[in-house]
């Protein structure tokens, strides 16, 4: 079957089971080997990639169909995952179903919600759906050419990420549950783009009070063994929930 | 017409003109005499009050949708409005307009867009729509009951601005033109519902090197005339689109 003919297909069970014009998008991130990486489906028949996405049913809650089609797409459940923007412009997909008759269910004006997720690296299984060719992982900084306005959405969805490190701590679900000072700081390099003065990181994110130095090191380096941490999970999700600076 | 007939009528031209199962609702804030007002409606036939709302033209992006609803309820053309949040749980309207035909536009399911203002109080003009009886300002800390949702989209307006004043400069939009730093303190104190120290407010505020002292003083008060301040605009707008912080 063509990539047209399903969703010719698929056109006629989308209207029964969705909610029309309205989309989810999302922007899935995981970090692994100091480098950031984003899920992207490749679509048949097109050299173009594009970020898993989906529509909600009609007696589903928002949030529930995003943790829906996340899962279908990484077997991944109950991962962290907030909307952030949405994507209400006119025109933003209806070009890339023009090939498909008046009627279709995908080719209707959508307003999409973009959500983010931060996910284990080492825990997801990327599954390709019937649309799609391949699922995979690419690093933030190497993403090809994205269809529709995705390049965008993902775009937002770093700002995003990059203005909640001012008020909320980041790492747990993106690194594993014992990790080094290094390593942590190389996240938040990553998501700020910029190279951070090792004293300076270790004193403000102590000063946060959500880390706890373990008593162990990780061996088999050249170097002195690193000290390992971990997060003190009810004192990260606290400040998850009130916010870590007392700017004012 | 009854409020009851009043929507029956205008569903059939809903159903033409409008995205089904999106719309939008605004948190309109302005501040006057050292407090945060929200303009809120009172619905026709009820005691409920609720927020200004309305919905997306089939042809219309999203932010001009609620510019377009804004301006209808207030007068003011380009106010500064953001998107802050999507409301997408199941069962959040439907009920209010339960008395309605099965098929009626406004019976639907409805994933609403939470927009927020800040608008200059003065220059506002609230106008009723024929679904309302009133449209006034209310204190923050005096709003009535709210109906649907509202109460919570609300607060979440408000979460989103305490967050924000973090990284972003507030104060143009809400204040006059010129202004003490009395005021604008309170104005932050208002938003961050806590008392500020003088001393650290003038410190901190004035590291921002958004505002310009005035050659000029309040005059007409017992007390020694304060100082009047206005904004950098141009610097202002930078800091907006950058952000204020370089916590890390």
């Amino acid at each position: 079957m063509t990539f047209k003919e399903l969703l010719e297909k698929n056109s006629i069970e989308a209207w029964e089971i969705y909610l029309p014009h309205i989309s989810i998008d999302c922007v899935v991130f995981g970090f692994h080997e100091g480098s950031l990486k984003v899920l992207i489906l490749k679509m048949k028949e097109t050299e173009l990639w594009g970020l898993p996405g989906g529509y909600v049913l009609k007696e589903e809650d928002l949030k529930t169909a995003a943790g829906r089609i996340l899962e279908a797409r990484t077997g991944a459940k109950d991962v962290y995952l907030q909307q952030f923007r949405v994507f209400g412009e006119t025109n933003r997909s209806e070009a890339f179903f023009d090939h498909l008759p008046e009627g279709s269910f995908f080719k209707q004006r959508f307003i999409s919600v973009g959500f983010y997720a931060l996910v284990d690296y080492s825990k997801v299984q990327p599954v390709v759906d019937e649309l799609s060719t391949d699922c995979v992982w690419r690093c933030i900084d190497t993403i090809p050419e994205l269809m529709m306005d995705h390049q965008f959405i993902l775009e937002q969805a770093q700002r995003t990420l990059r203005k909640q490190l001012v008020h909320k701590p980041i790492g747990y679900n993106l690194l594993p549950d014992k990790f080094t000072m290094p390593e942590l700081q190389r996240l938040y390099e990553i998501i700020l783009n910029k190279k951070l003065n090792r004293g300076n990181f270790y004193r403000k994110i102590l000063r946060y009070d959500i880390l706890v130095k373990l008593d162990e090191t990780r061996k088999g380096g050249a170097h002195k063994a690193p000290d390992l941490y971990s997060f003190d999970l009810e004192r990260y999700n606290t400040a998850l929930k009130n916010g870590l600076n007392e700017v004012w």
